[in-house]
């Protein structure tokens, strides 16, 4: 490679940069400290940013944590379309869902404590996260309304369904580093982590599929 | 009633209603804000206390975070050693055990976000809790393994399948601010709360059954 071809990263090049390198250092703060916890201060300078970056690239705190959010769902919510979207039956696909959860959490092991966090303090989560999951909800209760019709799913409340569904990969996620101190089960050992998304996968499975005893 | 049987409280009972209101003042500091959120200032004024008690009570901030978790888990392991202890099935009493932890939830909402905001940010729980805790696992994986051996329970994991059980009480009451929000299902509404715990129950004992195609 010739030095002509390392160019100086263009003025627009740098400012893409920046902004990535804000989101990364305000994931990290927001992870670790919470949102009222995490300061601007400390992101900008992790990110090796000016103090103003933030209100530059996002415009406030709050915009901030909403692009952090959206950036870490936004490739977990396609990958759940395209499980929604694939072959067979609706079961399988739900299945699939699982698997795209632990998938994304594998690489964004961050993003059910971002999310929880201020969820759970009763803060409404930043409009582009809700359409974000709604949008989510609604496919993978799609899905349900779809396995009543083609018989591989018992019938139910679709909603409920959806979060029986997606709530073990998120627990899992969250629960991940006290499992490592006191139940043996290390999800960051990729042995480990595949015993449990085949338990996982076994249960919903077993937890989806009619059932003679158990209408509804 | 005469007055003379309204006696001033004595110093002891003064000092027990102090820990409990600091306790009740902590419990929802730490619940909205964190536990770095959360400042003992802002405590000891909501209880009524001079800034000195949370020292007196507790002797530091770790060990006030550490009692409130001890308070909140401590009913919420009584309710599940009971449900191990009943009668029934193994996977009958594993049922029981989704119902104990959605019963103490209901009166106990804040407990999965201040246990889970500290530990989802890699903090070891507190040495009190851990116990707690381990022995609560210890009981449910322990129905586990009598559950293969009754024949009630599809064998597998029996700490996963521990972590199977619970998930789902956790999983909604972490959720629940936001589902009101979303998705309709407002776990507040008695009778949306009914519906949603028949739904748990009914897809976790589908997802303990034997199988005839799903061995572990």
């Amino acid at each position: 490679m010739n030095d002509a071809s390392r160019a100086a990263p263009s003025r627009a090049d740098a400012g893409t940069a920046t902004r990535a390198e804000l989101l990364a250092a305000a994931r990290k703060a927001f992870a670790v400290k919470g949102f009222d916890g995490a300061s601007i201060r400390g992101i900008t300078r992790e990110a090796g940013a000016n103090l103003g970056a933030v209100t530059y690239h996002f415009g406030s705190k709050d915009a901030l944590y909403a692009a952090v959010l959206e950036d870490g769902l936004r490739p977990l919510a396609a990958r759940v379309q395209e499980a929604v979207a694939s072959a067979g039956s609706a079961r399988e696909r739900m299945l699939r869902v699982v698997r795209a959860y632990f998938a994304h959490f594998e690489v964004h092991p961050d993003l059910p404590r971002l999310l929880l966090q201020e969820v759970a303090a009763g803060k409404p989560p930043p409009p582009v996260v809700l359409e974000i999951l709604i949008g989510m909800k609604e496919a993978i209760a799609g899905l349900h309304v779809e396995g009543t019709e083609d018989g591989s799913v018992r019938a139910g409340h679709s909603v409920l369904t959806a979060l029986s569904v997606i709530s073990q990969p998120i627990y899992l996620t969250l629960v991940a580093p006290m499992l490592r101190t006191f139940a043996e089960v290390d999800l960051a050992d990729p042995a480990m982590r595949d015993i449990a998304i085949e338990h996982v996968v076994a249960f919903v499975r077993a937890g989806l599929e009619p059932h003679p005893e158990i209408p509804s």
